[in-house]
């Protein structure tokens, strides 16, 4: 079971490791994001019909931080004239359920478990769900509601900081644009 | 007076409440959503102009938690076909004051006030007010922006959790669709 | 170099404050706004871009408390017969940098250097950024969005309350109403 203090210690850590992650992708430095996910990560984005209806296919999938670093790499080739800017606004997290991992992450690193990173004290597994919503800007044109929907996360947070070992993006509208021209 | 420590704690306590509050109506957990206010509590929907005005009548009205527990049963059956989906987005709280009230809640359950929940010791008695957004989602159509507006808010918190006493929904617009087919 | 405890509490603070800031405009309460700001403090509102090619002009800009004061008087005669009201919707901020600052607030007030306000002891000098979403409500008419974009932002925190020595405006769009009826 959670704590109370617990919870409100995580709340606080994966609140600010959103807004640096919304940052991120909305500054345009992509080659950053992947550096949110621990190395063994998963990362999709469905749809809210298809995430109702058990169905595993989503619009973007990948297994690792390796595989988040080609997605940037294949959208910087594509993008080239890309004229469009994005706007991130999310809630606040609602924090599911938060359980101390003293085994997960070690001071002595073990190969594809944050090895990029050096492994904090008393991390917490933290299951926790975030609402978000997504404006495309065209240059001086009119900005239009691109996205909505939540975020299904569950975060590794340490002393200093939350990493994301799985983020499920479930769009709200089945109409989405299958060339998404950055993360959500 | 509110001490700087106090509205920090109960900021941190409603934020987080308010993502589980979003979380429960944007999933269509409908028949959560009661369990988020006292026994005794006051919920009502009116419009900018109106509360301007100190006009009593809203959209909605509620003095206790079984006329919200009616309010969804009503949703429900008059709602069989509903295609839309929401998405709240809220700011962060204001808290505007926050006194301890150790006599409000107590260890033994008083009829009818939080009687559904195990008292917190020392509650503190806060009043805020909140920004909220909420778009629409229809199937594979369009989303619109469907109102904005503001909470205005009592909230009793305890050591685990926040319940609200009262909840003013203020709509920016007095283009409200009369049938609020959502909480908000 | 920020400590974790320090960042996640001047996260909390500037959280808070943000929610103040934009209730005090949303309420239509523009004279209250100068107040969020120390007295020696830099506003300006600028495009992306803009700011992006390092262009100094800006739609406002000002550079002292004074100087909001006048803008707000300014408003209130040019929008005698404004029909909008605003809503600000704001992201979690993004805390960059927080340095103890033993030196810049005193309990001996310093001429011109947050003159109005009783100096909190161990402020705390912290940079951070924080997305901004504004719709804009005509009456009964529809709702757009207004403006979005990020604040690049200079705080003060103290231990009751987090004031503003500087807010660069970024709006995503070069689309901005050259007449800003509100304080963004």
């Amino acid at each position: 079971m959670s704590s109370p203090a617990l919870t409100f210690r995580v709340h606080g850590a994966i609140l600010e490791a959103q807004g640096h992650y919304v940052r991120c992708i909305d500054d345009d430095r992509l080659e950053d994001w992947p550096g949110f996910f621990v190395d063994e990560c998963h990362y999709r984005i469905t749809t809210a019909d298809n995430h109702r209806r058990g169905l595993p296919a989503g619009i973007v999938w990948a297994d690792s931080r390796g595989m988040l670093v080609d997605r940037v790499s294949a959208l910087r080739e594509a993008n080239i004239y890309e004229r469009h800017s994005y706007r991130h606004l999310l809630g606040a997290p609602a924090v599911l359920s938060a359980e101390p991992t003293p085994g997960v992450l070690s001071a002595e690193p073990t190969p594809g478990v944050l090895s990029a990173e050096p492994a904090p004290d008393g991390a917490v597994d933290v299951r926790s769900e975030t609402s978000f919503l997504v404006v495309r800007i065209t240059g001086d044109g009119p900005t239009d509601l691109f996205a909505s929907g939540r975020y299904i996360d569950r975060y590794l947070v340490g002393d200093d900081r939350a990493l994301l070992c799985e983020r499920v993006v479930v769009c709200d509208s089945s109409r989405i644009d299958t060339l998404l021209a950055v993360p959500l």
